[in-house]
């Protein structure tokens, strides 16, 4: 269902590389931006604050929905077009063949969709179009609770990093003013050094933590917008309203230029 | 439909202007504020990052928002008083001679208008006004929904660009701090060299995405408006409301020293 | 109907007022601080964003808002009373004398304000008090979605002006740094010319944008407040409702202890 | 009815305590802190700047409500919990004596409490629960928009302050720079002066604005709360309800610990 | 029903630990980090500021909150799971046995969750289901309102210990400013004290005031999203709705993937 997108990790690609290649451009001395130590500071205490703030598992799922940046989700125009269609057929198989019909049509994706496997079983129970909209509702505002955790958790890790990073430099900075003396180089050396946790700080929120959570965030949207479908989708097949009726709720769902009429004629 | 806005290309050259000349007055050596690497690697950074927070689709059509900044769309208040007109005039059309007189009148560009074609199809379709309210108000949520993505976009890149510029600075006085020795004009050059990327990143976000961010929210934000006036149009005509009536709930929408009292009479 | 508002402009003097205290008192080279071309960077700039950001008309509607800041909206307490007082006036006329001796009661100053005249305009056209609902309420909210703007440019100019203050101070920054030698006198002189966009951004937000825009919208948040009440009086109006239960139900958008009891008794 | 707070005397006292010990401990040259000039200069733009964004009595009920930061509501729960017994009690008299037993029966702080004198006067009137509903709400959100006004001007000078200070360092800044030589006392003693404002801005913001917003804040949430709290009962007692429905009805209110079951029975 | 933490506790150490390594291993002189009278400025003041924001109560449990960061709520999946199946049992047992036989299914720990004690009060008391609704959502959002008051302490708290660090910071480098000369040691050790404070208001708000702030609304949310599947469990309960529509409904809330089918038929 999700596919491996390849603009994410080009961009990321691009993002790393661009950064390498300003450093290795301008100084020979590449060793000076790679420090583990103060890697560790950040990072650890930027996971060290999250495992305070959220749950185990909480920062787990957000760790998890990062990879998940590489997969799309099933939310573009054409995915949504392919869903009013298959309403569309469902209410023609629905009201020839009753609810066997319905199921024997669903593809093995659609079955591992909790989702739609959740409208299809509301269906399958019998169940009138006012209370299917109540547990379908419920259903979707219980996912959108607990998947905002994730970019919640993302969302702090951003904010988390660059002040630790910064943590690290003020740090530095004491340790180094404290030695102060006329020696231009140390003091340089010891500057350049402070600074390093300030920029794996930046780095670590700009490149992951942030277009993470924002991506995490642009997901969920769209996943709800596709739930708010599904669920219109199920409420209209249990009224047993007829094909073209289904499809113009449910178009005007998607963009007109996509729409694909399946159906047309006068009421 | 959208008339090319002159006073955008103003304050864009303005903008642009403004700060060549303020850079030229001051300095003999302007070449040192052009540095092909320092904009690669902010602007690149931000289009990875950006490429990263969003699908390319969407990116691509925040960057295809920005060069929209030029146009301006149908949303003056003259816009929708002449839109008020023509809905005051569809409803005796429609009222004496049908959905052939309504489709009959339409204007070469209103039919291209994806909203107005939709409420008209509805009509068409012999839709009731209870259908006709939910299907165009989901319309105009979906087209919200999918329209918000580019300011979100273009806001997003407002928010890296500077960060990768003092990136991009923090970098460059790292090295320069390492190779810190008495030497003050090295310094100098060193320090300028590292602010050129802050300077690339503030321009970027100043001149370029925030003002387009603000501009395309604010273009949705009366298209959204526009919208919910052509809503209340299409309900009204399929309740087969009087002229009079519907030129009196539509002006509600518009400037009262705007509105043309194009019928008026005691109900 | 707007009075003269002479705090503001005592506000606004002794704000200048303070600031060329605290230069005059200072420094003998108050010349210093006057940079034409610095002010035109600085403001120029502001503007040239905003004229992307926004159409003209809404950044001329803007800055004549911010000369407005120097008249009073009639939102005080006292104002909402009389309205009350009025409203039990007309609610006694309109009952005997219909619409002629509501009209023929309008002072001048009352006819010239849109939104009454609106309510009035309703009444006499026979509309119910759903419809008047209805209409009020679209007419006070498109008015308010208008005027918003005024206060979200002026925002916008706030959060631009500093920015560009900061960007002229790294362009002299930069320039400074480039020609950086031993010469401490010249070095001072480099930073302070520097600084005066930085100075003129923090001062044009601090004492001209934020102050017109908290303005602005303060004033558009009463002026909605004074047009709920309207509403809800023409609505009771139009429901023929007496003297006691106007009065009752309005007074209670008004302080308790400014409310006079125009009419009492047990209903 | 409100109460003197020792606890904020005690906070206001330590707070100022803290930074004259920390100043004293440090220096011998304590008069270096005391700059009337300065402190006038953020105070006095700080408050010109108020006084363009808000009207005069605005800003003087802002001053107002942090000298009341010394006082507390009547909205703990010892007290929400007395109100649950008033109206339990009322009831009764309500349902035995009618409104002159309900009379009889206030305290003089009751009847000077607003918003109880006001619930009081509409049952007196013979107002039904419909009425008495919308119009407690509509004083209630009255109520609440006058209120917010005042922690808005907090907030505001909060925001200004520290921005005025920084704009007295910058014009300090600028003045030394012009001015600079070799001499480094003189450019210490300098910059220490043109830092007293930021102090200042930030002293003021940190120690009385935003403490006194958050205070007043706080404090028009709470009473709203009680308002919801009357606004229900006298709706209740308008419906002739019996004590133990209200004694529920209102106890959902309080703190389950809290709560007194003055009264306890099966329906 | 409150259970120890131990992720919380790691991250807690964690986060210490990383910073004390980082001080340990980057200088001897360690005692330098440790400054009674700075953390007693910066501590001390934070704790008069919210002191004069809010009321010592609200400080206390704000206090009391941090420690009880280290306890996990019953809100994870599987308690929810829990919940669902108890509410399914408990609609047999009241449909047969009534309120007695429902009392006496309850556990101890049951019987001391506040929420749940309230909702069988009120079936006990033979309430409505919309009664029960109105009084079980009056009370959730009490207690959401008393609560979140908590999270708004700390948010403060997070907000005034990094601004009273910067402070201390600035009456540090005024004081070394002041009395500046050619001594760069000195200058060194000046700045190094001023900067401690920042550290620790930076320290203080990212490792326990942020952390705590965030985990306190955490779990306020799924407190109330246990409140919300809770109150929904009650009023089917009063409509004496069968087992399986208990379980349908409720598991709306639940996880797909973890919800049990306890029962399951065709209605």
């Amino acid at each position: 269902m999700f596919r491996f997108s390849f603009s994410t990790l080009a961009g990321f690609c691009a993002g790393i590389g661009l950064f390498v290649f300003a450093v290795v451009s301008a100084t020979d001395n590449h060793l000076m931006f790679i420090s583990l130590s103060s890697f560790g500071l950040v990072f650890g205490s930027t996971m060290a604050a999250s495992l305070i703030s959220y749950s185990t598992l909480d920062v787990l799922h957000a760790v998890r929905s990062m990879l998940h940046t590489f997969l799309h989700p099933p939310t573009s125009q054409t995915h949504l077009k392919k869903l009013v269609a298959r309403f569309v057929e469902w209410s023609s198989l629905y009201r020839q063949g009753g609810i066997v019909a319905l199921e024997e049509s669903l593809t093995s994706q659609e079955k591992k969709d909790e989702f739609l496997r959740a409208g299809i079983d509301l269906i399958g129970s019998g169940y009138k179009n006012h209370d299917i909209r109540i547990m379908l509702t419920d259903q979707m505002d219980a996912t959108w609770q607990r998947h905002t955790l994730e970019s919640k958790v993302l969302n702090t890790m951003a904010i988390y990093s660059p002040g630790f990073g910064m943590m690290g430099t003020i740090v530095g900075l004491i340790i180094m003013l404290d030695n102060l003396n006329g020696d231009m180089a140390g003091l340089g050396k010891g500057l350049a050094l402070a600074l390093i946790t300030t920029l794996y700080g930046v780095l670590l929120a700009n490149l992951f933590f942030k277009p993470a959570a924002n991506q995490v965030t642009e997901k969920q949207e769209t996943m709800y917008f596709r739930h708010q479908l599904i669920s219109e989708g199920f409420v209209l097949l249990a009224e047993k309203r007829d094909a073209i009726y289904i499809q113009d709720r449910l178009n005007a769902f998607i963009k007109p230029s996509v729409r694909e009429q399946i159906l047309s004629g006068d009421l």
